[in-house]
């Protein structure tokens, strides 16, 4: 029951025209989804101002663009991941004001009244540039979520001394978004270097052994820093969900 | 160099009894860890009040007594985990004051002082009760690093009703930590009611085609619901760490 | 033997015109398909006005024409499954009175002396929009094989009241056919809300460590629901043929 | 709300002494598994004057033992599986009355009042004398769900003879169950011969390359007979359980 | 119908006491084992003069003994293969005559009329001296069987003069079996060496990345020599088996 | 040495004009292939009247025809196999008196002095029309090496009776190649039947779960009948060269 | 603090203008790559002469053409690997005096000061044709690291008498790299011949249950032969990068 | 032919006895060991003042003394791995002089004219304590060969300082073996910070989703560090053996 439809039931048993064991019956055959707390969905974490968000891999640009149109015209925002040039395109025609990540394969067009940003900063770290794709994900998704960004490229561990020069921009991150295929050992040594939440993201760069990325997920998952959490193989939208769960909790929007 | 030694080396440039070049080779020479950065250090997560960690599994209860030993007689208090009985039993004599969790296998000596309690609770959420061992590693460890742990036992998704009833437990929460073996099921499934981090903990628990945990490990990286993070297959002291990093990354401890 | 012939064979034994010795030896040599109990073929569970089936997958236009066209002379229905866009135009074209399901994939015409409708009726439950060219795979062909079919379409359990809002349709079903990629989460779900069989399909839907489905596999046969069964990757079809086989035993058509 | 408390809000209500608004918000606040949809649960499949169920694997006598008592109050009867001999022996002596099955590792104990038999046969079909374990646990758990079991013992392929005899004790079942390790060819075989439900159960029983049942579980999943199902591997109890949904589906017990 | 029981038959219908029709029925409802070709069975292509094999592997002592004694009853002769040495022993004493082969962990008891010898000679090639249990349970096997074995152990690849200096002993082979673990590289050359049969067996000898035997198994099926054929890791019985095939295949014992 | 090379070097020693010691030394550092045994070569298997054989797959059309006509030239026969359509044109035109297998992708061009046809016949059995496109790979290549084919097709498990009623077709040969995908069950069925040698081919027939072949592959190296040999997935060249090996072994050729 | 401006600032202590305690400050905030050790860097291993290396692999033309112009200005040579026939055009036209290895699918611009070749020499050994290309690449690569190669192609083990004719070239090399496909077995041999390095280079060559080269791999990664070490599939670039730190360790260039 | 018997044919040749035909035959006939170059053979690559090394695994205490004592008996040294403690107080009571290595679990009778040391330094660097067993076992291994050995110890890249402190004993090796278990990542730093050659140990150290060392192994494979090489899991012996190819590849010992 939605919480006016409970009411009425109960305002009737209130004025006696409804019998208590009636009401009963009409609150208990209602189906779950209209009791109050059926207000949580599973866009439950992600909306509350934050955009819908639409997976447009393995749908035309026609079925995108129909299903973009619906939820931009709530005016809640929308966030398309996986979108080709050619769905990038389309879409941003129809939807003015959208801005897209190339790199990322991202469109994003902001709710009406936008989430006020939140406290703190995702510090996205790339260990090659054949990451950058997954890595820009991540940063447009972020984006969308309210979260501000700082990006640091290419500092993958063969050269080691190229993320140890960043000491201070690693320290003053809220939450670090740590991504790299091949061996996956960013990670590993970031965690060594920071306190703050580390959220690891293969990818699936390399060739060979890597096997689409599961050398690099392997090596995530027995990190030996203490505390790292992992996502799906070049899942880069999820990283920024998951930080947007570490930042926002506490957020009353 | 350490910071004393740099100094009396600029001193004796000041002095002019060291010429800069010289002053500069000895510089250099030095040995990273001797520079002030060298501060960091692979425990840095974890110290700073927080208790020195020993994973006793595949070593001999003479050999990890003699390491904890030598860890408690700094103070700065010891988590082990992984303790056969023997193990605990050997280290509960020689180190009063400390404290088991036996289904967890886990030993704990406090610090001499103890860190302040971190802000917000941790929910420890469990599938069934063959998980509980997975969970209460958890939650000695989360006990340990100065976080409040709550529970909430064997509420597999086979009868939805059992975690649903515990919405206001899960509202409550500022992050999940969610315990499952089998199909791994239950994160997505809290993932979708909760806006917290909801960190995914795959057990061994099962037979068959569960594959020692690798099936639930699986559906928890494709968690449908977004932003759901993985740690190792029945790693629930990684577990209470990356709560810790969430908890605690703002602290001035 | 063919009864007649084997008939023909016991006649001249009879008449005297054929030794028994003789005829034990023509008996005996005969193929096994010729004996009265070679009425069971490989098509037996399918046939007795079941269409047959053609999987086009792998086949040209031109050969799953032809295929189907023998098929079709005979008057005892055909279902196609897995045919391209090419294939279903080729086919429509061909065999007038068959119908399509573009977004399943099959061609079917029914028999000129249809089947009974089975009693009881199959729901089909999809987790994501993602997974219903599979689900309609299922339905094609449950519909083919004479059996009622119900949907409830994009109720995966990271929001988890969708499908808990429509427990009278799930209670009304005799067999649900529950569709999922990605963390195969749902027949679990399902599987503790309803008494009847659960027929579990993973989908290759998803990427990175979804494997092309194994992972919604794992999870499925890993069921924390007791007597949920699975069928092959995307095999939408053969979860029909498990409902069939479940909703007709009984049937004397 | 349990109903007489969900009644007793709403009395109030009628009464005058309850405004409708706070009535609301107390039927609000109540947990899910207080409301009458919630009889529903994990143990619905299975309960209903079936017996609960037990797995003793991972647990030590004296824990199975306080589980068993516990249930075994309540007279609703207990199934126990993967019982080792040990634990067949603790149970035996303190549940007068249970029935053990000695190679299918279980004990059972019946409700007081038993669930009436329900209507059908289940065939449980074995490829080798090394199956036996599985099988009877299938046959010891379909006789608790109140399922009449028939056997068909070592029948694998390599003597496809042996099953083409028994063509009557096949065409005379409601379900198969077929147990097969090794190259798990024989469900296709069944299912080729019979129209009932087959459910495949792929078993350890092999060696080097059977990958503890790997290969037959995939041998199963891509079986070229329609509609067979499969469940985990060494899962008898599963598969009986799946037997028993198909049976009882219409069962007004 | 056992050839007499049908000559039976059709006797009486040659008499005139029995009607076709009703002959027809007789014959047709017996079982499929009754039928003359039904004389062939599961053991067909061991039997006929051939001992029965039992799998000891997984049976305890007495089991064993049980079956082994049963056969041996009937004078066909006997191999048990995986037997432990407690097996071995029990067996010995109960069934004198028979052989043991410790290191290949068989027992063979002859048949009362043994079969003749097979003409030509089987080779049997290991690798390395972990190999030979392997090796002597296909020698043991073969032997059982009545072909002649001859032995060339220990003649890896890294050394390659030692196969290379045993050419005579190749050339005059009619198949070689050959048995090599880590990284199975021995099949490849001796195929190149000879142009009679060769049958690959992978062993388990290894750690690490040989995983028990996978990767001599891939190598083997990957052989760059043509021709080659593989059994299952440490099949050693199954490599005799095929050798019987390719050398008694003519043969009218 | 070639053996004209060593004979100059041991005649100059006859005369006198070379010391044994040096010619010692001028025959040891010659080189292996020079040798009297260096005629046996990787292709010894395959030649003394069989063609050679090239694998088209990965080379361009030109590539192989440049490969193929300096081969045709030697006047000893050509296999090609994996042939595309464009390769078997373009070779078909280039080299006069080929035969084109279309199904099987092959190309053979008979040498110039065929070998005599081997004894006894090799039957093909395919489990369905899927397959076939390796079986005929098989056929060809067979044929190539001067052995006689037989086919059975279409006769895979889920229709037992098809395969059983060719048994005298299956009594008459003298090896066995079995083709299969999906659930790779028909050979463990075949070898029951058969005495003679049966080589299992796994095909890449399927979907989902067949994992390109895995699955049957894992089912033939587990076959329940004794004896079965396994190559590798889609390999009907090899099949067909290990029937060759057995079939031509005592050959004078 | 590159060096100069460390000295800067050292000679300001010198001089009185800077205190100690600040110089101290001013140097341990300076970031790590600014210290006279940041000189190294994750190019080290291969500059100091050694070209830069490009991985073209998943960059269009003009992409890599921008990356490859930037390093070409600083005239220290630039290697180019993975690049298709598009890149390798585009690249030669605007860096005159490059020079491409086609089959390698490498372009290599040389440095205006090229290294002095190292001394010894790099034996590149194919195990059939379709290795080359992954051989060229080894080779081109070594090349660019001032390597000597010498090649011995197409001596896999199935005529092992090809690789035993060349022990000459075999014992003249300093470093040998073996390239192999399916069986991976050449290495094992070579290993046992040689007392160098040996470096295998598994391919992707084969089919069906060589996975890719995941078959190859792990034999080498077992050989039987002592010392042999491994690099990723397909990665001749890396075998050459190894050679050259093999050759090149003592070199002071 | 020893050389002194084909020196025996030769001088015949030389005095007429014998006619060059005749010889011909005589040397062709004999066996590849006994020509010249048969003194190359599988332990070549550790002879010639190496000790033969004895793999003790799988071997019970009295078979490996009974190796050990004959190959000591030879005067040439031995190296023993893999001994369990009763193995390694067997031999040492047996072989006087020999040396253990407990932890590495080896034993060394050093050989009696020992190998000179070979120039340079191997650095075995491990990641943590509990890869210590196989960092010893190649430490043991290399004192064997002849190799100095120096030791960097728990040195893993979650406490990156750790290492970095380190780089004058980094930069002084000739060659570095690098053990790691877990998330593998240690070779890649190592591999960036020196221009030797690093050869990768991948250990079994870890749990759940390491799988015995594949993590490990998958990220060594895939190391972003160019020319790192790698050997089987825990195979220390292997990666000293390696450096011993390279260290001694020049020496005249």
């Amino acid at each position: 029951v939605r919480r006016d439809r409970a009411q009425a039931v109960l305002e009737r048993v209130a004025a006696g025209t409804l019998a208590p064991e009636a009401a009963l019956d009409q609150l208990a055959a209602d189906t779950v989804d209209s009791l109050p707390y059926a207000t949580i969905d599973h866009d439950r974490a992600l909306r509350q101002g934050f955009p819908e968000v639409v997976l447009a891999e393995g749908k035309s640009a026609a079925q995108t663009l129909g299903i973009a149109e619906r939820i931009a015209a709530k005016g809640e925002g929308l966030l398309v991941t996986r979108a080709s040039e050619a769905v990038q395109q389309t879409l941003a025609l129809a939807l003015p004001g959208s801005k897209i990540n190339e790199l990322g394969r991202t469109l994003y067009l902001p709710p009406t009244h936008p989430l006020p940003r939140a406290e703190g900063r995702v510090l996205i770290i790339t260990a090659g540039t054949s990451d950058l794709p997954v890595a820009e994900e991540a940063a447009a998704s972020a984006d969308a979520f309210g979260l501000d960004v700082e990006r640091l490229t290419d500092v993958g561990v063969a050269g080691i001394h190229r993320v140890l020069a960043k000491r201070s921009l690693l320290d003053g991150a809220s939450v670090s978004i740590v991504v790299a295929g091949m061996d996956g050992a960013l990670p590993s040594v970031v965690g060594g270097l920071v306190r703050h939440p580390v959220i690891a993201v293969p990818t699936s760069v390399g060739y060979g052994a890597s096997f689409g990325g599961i050398a690099a997920l392997l090596a995530m998952l027995n990190s030996c820093a203490a505390g790292i959490t992992v996502v799906n193989i070049d899942n880069g939208f999820g990283a920024a969900a998951a930080a947007a769960r570490m930042l926002r909790r506490n957020a009353s929007d």
